[in-house]
């Protein structure tokens, strides 16, 4: 039996070592290096080919290397006895709760006006949004959100949430599926954390914008297709968002040419919100192979019917 | 008896108009419109003109409009007789320790480096500090550094503080006057909140640099003339601090041919760190005012021997 890892322009190597250091009796290979196709029964994959599944016969298992799963549940090359694994480590959760409350301070402070005003040496005044307008919303009360939910909590913020199922989480006011509108009137700072499945792709539009408390300001680190781009570009064009800040894009890296690069008040990062720790994720996807071993349940295991 | 309301450059109509909804039977004179010179008990004073008060015979306190007061006792027209005060309010306090913890976020998170390469179009990944390369070291412990440690502490970062005496605040490591090697072999990221005096000026200079354990950061919200501005630029210059953040300057505002301007590792906000709420220095100041007609103490009454 062999582990399979399997990446597109990510170096794997220090992943197989820290998987190696745990269990030496591992087998572990690196595609597109793999002698025995047959002796793979559990892969860990991102941006991987598509199809390149059905070459390992004796697969039944596969751990996305990240927090998300579209890759793999948009494959459908993959057999629907393959039980597939989200990737969430306790530093991805606590880095992703750290990115959103810096992006929540940089907006109440200025940090990015004041950053373009010190290239033009310029010294000019801002008030700082005060926390009563300044109510966060967030889209996806999963592991991520909860965690990026508990941080901003600690730190005084009015904090809702819109998931699927209602949430019984301390300290958040939580909408569900129908209650959208409700959710966004009460919400300034609009989080995006959600899965990207069917119904959440492209929900971040006008529409939606224009249904938020004003000031409203959208943070998206779920995935790039929840955003209607055009939309983003002609909200913070109007006035009807004052700012966005963005780690994810429907192309990325995002091109040169690409219209959010001259819109001041749109903030972005190169896709860095959350990077997965060799080390834990090691951990979790050996536990996850030992367990695919014996037919158990995997931990993170993803719901084909929710696409989660 | 009245109430004089002093500074230069700085609207004081809002204070005065806070004051009377407090008092409707307060005399409150704005200067330089002060029709009975020696009915003024009282002053409340910003960026003063030099030697002004020695046309006040009968004032017998000043308070400042701001937390430090080195423009009062820097004025040796005023008698040792009079009374002075700072003014810290408790949105003073939340908003420099927000401040704070925003540049901590923006230094690990790199805000800046990410907001000038949008400005240039260009995608590219840096690693964020962990918090164990961030200990973070508060130079004064009053009731601003107090306010910062407190929620740097929530934020679970390690917090070194030091301070003329020792102080007991739970989470934090303790260092006095002798001991400032110590505290700065222990600190990555350096925070001066001190009350300038004469043994704090200059202090911020290349020799205190090179102490601090590497990477290092400077965050200077005292006053500018805590930081010897050149060894500022030759320490960013040659690496021995790894970046700095400056809400306050010898000179302000910044002259635009300063070379701070241009160094993209300096980070400048145009001191507004903390603002004084008018509603909240209304309520002290008139506080204070009660107190001085009846020759109380004041609440954050200046010892002028410590210079704070």
């Amino acid at each position: 039996m062999s582990l399979l890892l399997i990446a597109q322009n990510r170096d794997l190597h220090s992943l197989k070592k820290q998987l190696l250091e745990l269990d030496s009796n591992l087998d572990v290979d690196i595609w597109p290096k793999v002698e025995h196709k047959d002796r793979i029964t559990f892969a860990v994959a991102w941006n991987h080919p598509k199809d390149i599944f059905s070459n390992y016969p004796n697969l039944n298992a596969i751990s996305s290397l990240g927090a998300g799963v579209n890759h793999l549940l948009n494959d459908e090359g993959i057999s629907k006895n393959i039980k597939l694994a989200r990737l969430i480590t306790p530093s991805l959760k606590s880095e992703m709760a750290e990115y959103v409350l810096n992006a929540v301070l940089a907006y109440r402070h200025h940090t990015t006006r004041y950053t373009d005003q010190k290239r033009e040496a310029y010294w000019s005044k801002h008030s700082i949004i005060p926390k009563a307008q300044c109510a966060v919303g967030i889209m996806g009360l999963g592991e991520m959100g909860q965690s990026v939910a508990k941080l901003l909590i600690k730190n005084d913020y009015l904090v809702n949430g819109w998931s699927l199922s209602k949430k019984s989480i301390k300290g958040i006011t939580s909408f569900t599926e129908n209650q959208i509108s409700d959710f966004l009137s009460e919400t300034n700072i609009l989080v995006c954390l959600l899965p990207l499945t069917r119904q959440t792709q492209g929900i971040l539009d006008l529409e939606l914008f224009k249904k938020l408390k004003s000031p409203s300001c959208l943070i998206n680190a779920g995935r790039g297709q929840h955003l209607v781009e055009e939309d983003l570009i002609y909200a913070i064009d109007t006035g009807a968002l004052s700012s966005a800040w963005l780690d994810v894009f429907e192309e990325e890296p995002l091109p040169a040419n690409h219209l959010f690069w001259n819109r001041p008040k749109i903030m972005i990062t190169p896709h860095v919100a959350a990077v997965t720790d060799s080390k834990e994720a090691a951990q979790q996807i050996l536990e996850n192979y030992k367990r695919s071993l014996s037919g158990m349940d995997l931990i993170n295991e993803v719901s084909r019917e929710n696409g989660y």
